[in-house]
């Protein structure tokens, strides 16, 4: 073991390429500055995914734009040369300070959360965006809109953008004008039109957690209903088809930053859809680019032909386990009987 | 209004028929028996959705198979020889007896509801669809399953169907032996895989209500989302084609059951799409049938294609609208200001 956790942290100094030279860039998903130094030392090429909820949470009023600016700016200056994609607030009303507090949702994971939120609390959410842009000064910066589900929320959002650069260029102070505005696909719709969105945007970043709850119509909290959350449903894998090749298309990038994209099982499927980031929490990292640093892309791409002809989820699985044991037979051991 | 009440209720009696002579089945939406002699005079050609709720709600058991069989029975023999389309139940636990109650749901609409929940209480399916066959003797039955997500839930279904099948031959009950299986497609990844479930199914029945719902991660009950609840959303338009397509690909009939098969300002582009049966609440029949009688499916097909090149749900909307009053200047006056 001891001789295997060495192997592991020798990779973390390696980039994550496969063996015909695909470059596919390993970040960190990270919440506090705290967890800089962990994800540096997985060897995170940047942050694929900070989120910016803990700085909402658990206080009587929300952060205002010097609190914010100082701790989006000790991310990018901690990780600089490297991107931060930084996420704006991911949450539902119920979860926030009581004066904006809706708590009457019968169904919150369907309700006023994430953008949405951020668009009817116009004022809240126009101080993160002062906030974002004025930290790209110190490194490089990314802002992620999560929870789209079409082309007039992202022109909404876009606007604000717009007047928070030019409030800040009035004011003479200092943002970078070039600084690249992503969504997250996670709602079906925006999955259908990907190629719609991928015009507007300067990348993706593919949610699957909320992706697959929300395509499912499964809450994969509901213990009852737990069983349907299949990562590998072939509406899933056809889902990710589409939005992979609507980012190709419009040449922008696209990554993944949900829990799929840190598990080694499915590395080798994700690069055939042509995954060019995969964030994940840092201890994640070497394992994944383990996988990554031994296939080539034409791999993943035969092996995703493969599991696309399976008509259940239970079958895709069985087929990529099979396949990956075989390949990886140290990494993918079956459990033992 | 008298002359043009006289006009719509002469509808009723005419076939649902375009120009070109393409027949589309316009039939009831009805959950109680009382509700049939409306339907008939509005012309419906069948119950393209009998909703078996009523039959368990607000009980403190659920109801036996004698119960079931007469509901279903009367049904079946008021409207022969029409078709009625039975759906099995489409509740979530929390609706139903308390020794079966589920309630600390915190998303109902992603918990164990309809097909989930009759699967995992299976008994009480297998009650339900021993009445459904049973009833199937005495005129043109089909039965409906709601909420499939995937194939593996369909088969598990048709393995209950075939126990029953097998049962009531080894019993000497009389029942229709090639009575028609179909779902509802109102899950998104249901949509994304029609070409799949289609292969496996006598008939797709598209249920929008829930269909738009999931599609966009919008509960259109919340007050603070319902904005986002868009029929026109071009993702929407998409999938509809998608199933569509897969349907036609099949060979079998794909229908709507959802509200927006009751509005006339649709029925072109549904024409369009090809659906062949539109089943909605009785007293929309005529407009929807007026609009039908007076248009070419290519049409249709053309005004859809104009649409799927626009990029927001709300030009769209005003595309159809613009289009749609037009033509049909009467039913479509523009709001007075
Ligand atoms: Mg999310
Ligand atoms: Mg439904």
């Amino acid at each position: 073991q001891a001789a295997r956790d060495e192997e592991l942290l020798g990779l973390c100094l390696l980039p994550g390429e496969t063996l015909d030279g695909v470059r596919v860039h390993l970040r960190g998903n990270v919440e506090l500055t705290e967890e800089l130094p962990l994800a540096l030392r997985h060897g995170a090429e940047g942050v694929g995914l900070f989120r910016s909820e803990f700085l909402y949470l658990n206080r009587s009023a929300p952060p205002g734009e010097e609190e914010q600016l100082s701790a989006y700016r000790a991310v990018l200056e901690a990780m600089a040369p490297q991107p931060v994609t930084i996420r704006s607030l991911d949450l539902g009303g119920d979860k926030l300070a009581p004066e904006i507090n809706i708590s009457d949702e019968l169904n919150p994971a369907l309700g006023l959360r994430a953008v949405r939120f951020s668009l009817k609390e116009r004022r809240l959410f126009k101080t993160q965006l002062r906030a974002i842009f004025r930290a790209s000064a110190f490194g490089q910066a990314r802002l992620m809109l999560p929870m789209i589900s079409g082309v007039a929320e992202l022109w909404a959002c876009r606007e604000l953008c717009e007047e928070v650069k030019a409030e800040l260029t009035a004011e003479g102070v200092a943002y970078d004008p070039g600084l690249p505005i992503g969504i997250m696909i996670e709602i079906p719709s925006a999955a259908l039109i990907a190629d719609l969105l991928a015009r507007e945007v300067d990348f993706f970043s593919v949610g699957t957690n909320d992706l697959i709850q929300y395509f499912l119509a499964v809450d994969r909290g509901n213990e009852h209903v737990a069983y349907l959350y299949e990562p590998l449903h072939p509406a899933i894998l056809r889902a990710l088809r589409l939005i992979c090749q609507a980012a190709r298309a419009a040449s922008i990038p696209v990554g993944m930053c949900g829990e799929m994209a840190s598990d080694p099982l499915y590395t080798l499927v994700l690069l055939g859809l042509g995954f060019d980031e995969l964030s994940m929490n840092p201890p994640s990292i070497p394992r994944v680019k383990e996988v990554l640093r031994q296939v080539r892309r034409s791999e993943g791409e035969d092996l995703l032909e493969q599991l696309l002809t399976l008509p259940t989820a239970s079958e895709i699985n069985r087929c990529l386990e099979d396949e990956m044991t075989r390949r990886f037979p140290v990494l993918f051991r079956p459990p033992a009987p």
